[in-house]
């Protein structure tokens, strides 16, 4: 029996793809990864992904897991590779409020996750615009951030235990929901961020944290980027620390959301350079009970500040979110960012994190390294400001591989001189892999493979990925 | 030249430390584990423990880090081996407030690092009992807890950057302080936890947070542990998640306080079976700022949740600290755990965790099993609630190692049911080796041995312990 017929006995032939039933697997959002996928496979449970890992790691063939496909660095990419899929995997095991955490298979989809979080008035804090199709574990394996790291951190901090199925096939149990658990080496957080290259995740437990009883939310102008992390300080010593997103979107983010979305409206009468779009989130009872005059407390912070900043002229204009749909035209136009930044051209994104205070630095340098480089090429910048992490995308006049490189090497060189990393919350993939060469300490790769050897000696989980080769 | 002589090339003569001269560092601090270095060498700088153990590497000689050697569980027991102690890289390298980081090398005290960090009126938030003995390096070896995680979380969670000396010598820096950076394996999250046998840390970047502008702290005795399950609740609740300790100490705790420590003097009159130490932390302005009438709103809060109780009488006795003094009294009490628990003679000492609510069934549920094991034997519990975090203390009526296992088999058998761990906060070491055998599962036994073997070939790197021989 060829490995084709032992999958088919192993999920049913209508969960083993093949042919043009490839494609939607194979081709990536971006469009700019194209995979020649031997077949898709679609477990249903835990077993039946350690049974198809089984039949590979005996046939020695490359697996690529693929959950919501939503990534950007070609993490998906799959040649000469079975694909094991994970949307079938779509179950919540279960959600205790009292406790606060969500059990979860790894395909459930990140906004089903939000939507069953919020019967309970819970939520799961990490958000971002591919919500409605990423999936939980695809949000493990690149530790993926989004706009609420800044008050709740990024994946990791919001897992607690994880399932995984090793590249030998063995499954890996490390569902534990507490919170304190220090019994040997922390293969949990080994397996988060590891992009698929040490084992497939098929389930975890997450935390999940009280809905906020209420929110004040702001578009924001403001005279300079230092004047915005004044903002946010002030407004983190005010909330003690209720800052939930602190976003940066720049003059040509807002021209690039009214060109390419209908139905766009500008945040302001006049186009400023430096726009923040601020979410605070009360918790406190004392912060979100409605007052006797019908203000809320946190909103009426927000409004306290922002007056003294308008008065005093560091903040240019600002309008607070008055109901829901106000706060979500504000979401929507932020949560825009991949559709603005990456339609199906050649694009070259960057995923950049600098400290806080050097986001200033890193528009003002790599504007003039650019210029040199490909003087025509454009670029729009998007920016979770409250976590130095900026989204920064060039579209270059040329496709060559080349010109891609070295415009990367160029923000990586301004990146890492402010103190910086060349990859924040975007994972590595294939796209990142000369920044890894070329950037990463050799020690830590050097660690990076010996481990990637041990627990996966045969290198058939998601090669080619993550680690540049030696 | 012999290796002592190479050694002596590095550090210094004064800084190798040769028979009685190793005698503080052999024996641990619970008294309970003496080994038997060749010698114990002081480096000042990582540059100088890369030396070290470049040359323990080579002539694969054992190597045990000693930081503040304040473990209980023997994870500093050198038989054979060179001990590295970092009592001399006891640097605070920088602090930025704005930023909310320390950098620091391995050996600060723990308790120094709390006293810089209140200059710039920031908190490391980590504490326990030993903080003036504790050092930053064994603190994250061991990924150590204690009575604020219930709001700031465990030690990894507040480690941004590390640096680390590999079993080979090499020196690999991830000393980054960005919150978002996704470039490759977490190997720093690998090294927390790892006690030491993966690698010697020497340096770490540190979260620092804002100091609460204002306490509000209270001794609690209240009926059963389910009401305080709901005070805890209607706390966070009121004051969005400040709660910062929530530590219960059961009567037979309180008596052994007033037994054991000169001027100890009870929380109450009467003697209660179930005391709880709460502490509120405000941050935010609203929260901590005094009212017109002199009264506090985080502590106003506290007391009206507090008096609500003590009507319905689930709360049955509060007293409220009206002063800094009254607060340290209540937080040593709690602080002399470690000399409470652990006097000199035969203990066999448990750190397990329950899920929350499971506390109490942990304490129904042991008295028994205890019983039929050795029914003469004595016992104390202190638990980290917030957390479900519980010391169960042990005196058996004899010493032998068989008896010891039997009761902590007991122990595991307890809290395994009710979907706990046997290893909360202080790790493995040496005690828990026969738990991690037993208890841990053998897939994630099998992959942390595959790493150990990647990362430490030669097993110089405090062998023996976390993981027990296959």
């Amino acid at each position: 029996m060829g490995y084709i017929e032992e999958f088919v006995e192993v999920v049913g032939q209508e969960n083993v793809r093949l042919g043009a039933d490839m494609e939607q697997y194979a081709t990536d959002w971006t469009g700019q990864y194209h995979g020649t996928p031997l077949v898709v496979l679609r477990p249903k449970t835990t077993q039946e992904a350690s049974a198809c890992v089984k039949i590979c790691a005996r046939e020695k063939i490359a697996i690529v897991p693929v959950a919501g496909n939503t990534g950007l660095n070609g993490g998906t990419k799959a040649e000469n590779a079975v694909m094991i899929s994970l949307e079938r995997m779509n179950k919540i095991r279960d959600i205790r409020p009292d406790a606060g955490i969500a059990v979860v298979d790894a395909g459930v989809v990140l906004s089903s996750l939000h939507d069953a979080a919020d019967e309970h008035r819970m939520v799961f804090p990490l958000t971002f615009g591919a919500r409605g199709s990423a999936m939980i574990g695809g949000v493990l394996s690149t530790n993926a951030g989004g706009s609420n790291v800044v008050r709740y951190g990024s994946t990791r901090g919001l897992c607690l235990g994880l399932e995984v199925v090793l590249p030998d096939g063995r499954i890996m149990d490390l569902m534990t929901e507490l919170r304190k658990d220090n019994s040997g080496y922390d293969l949990r957080n080994l397996m988060i961020g590891a992009e698929g290259t040490l084992g497939l995740i098929t389930g975890a437990v997450l935390r999940l944290f009280p809905k906020p009883r209420a929110y004040a939310t702001a578009m924001i102008a403001v005279r300079s980027l230092d004047d915005a992390l004044r903002l946010l300080n002030q407004l983190q010593e005010e909330t003690g620390g209720a800052v939930e997103a602190f976003e940066y979107m720049p003059r040509r983010y807002i021209e690039g959301h009214l060109e390419l979305m209908d139905g766009a409206r500008a945040p302001f009468d006049t186009l400023y350079d430096i726009n923040i779009l601020v979410e605070v989130g009360a918790t406190a009872t004392r912060e979100s009970t409605m007052q006797a005059d019908g203000t809320v407390p946190i909103v009426a912070s927000l409004e306290a500040i922002l007056g003294k900043m308008l008065e005093e002229e560091t903040v240019l204009d600002a309008v607070i979110a008055q109901s829901e749909a106000q706060r979500r035209e504000m979401w929507d136009r932020r949560e825009a960012a991949a559709e603005i930044m990456m339609p199906g051209r050649w694009v070259v994104n960057h995923d950049i994190a600098v400290p806080l205070d050097k986001v200033a630095a890193f528009e003002e340098q790599i504007k003039p390294r650019l210029g040199e480089i490909d003087p025509e090429a454009t670029s729009i910048t998007v920016s979770h400001l409250g976590d130095g992490n900026v989204h920064y995308t060039v579209w270059p006049t040329g496709n060559s591989p080349d010109l891609a490189d070295r415009i990367m090497e160029a923000v990586e060189d301004v990146a890492l001189d402010l103190g910086g990393t060349f990859s924040a919350e975007h994972g590595i993939g294939l796209s990142k892999l000369n920044s890894m060469k070329r950037r990463k300490n050799d020690v830590a790769l050097d660690i990076m493979r010996a481990v990637k050897q041990a627990i996966d000696p045969d290198n058939i989980m998601n090669p080619g990925k993550v680690l540049p080769a030696p």
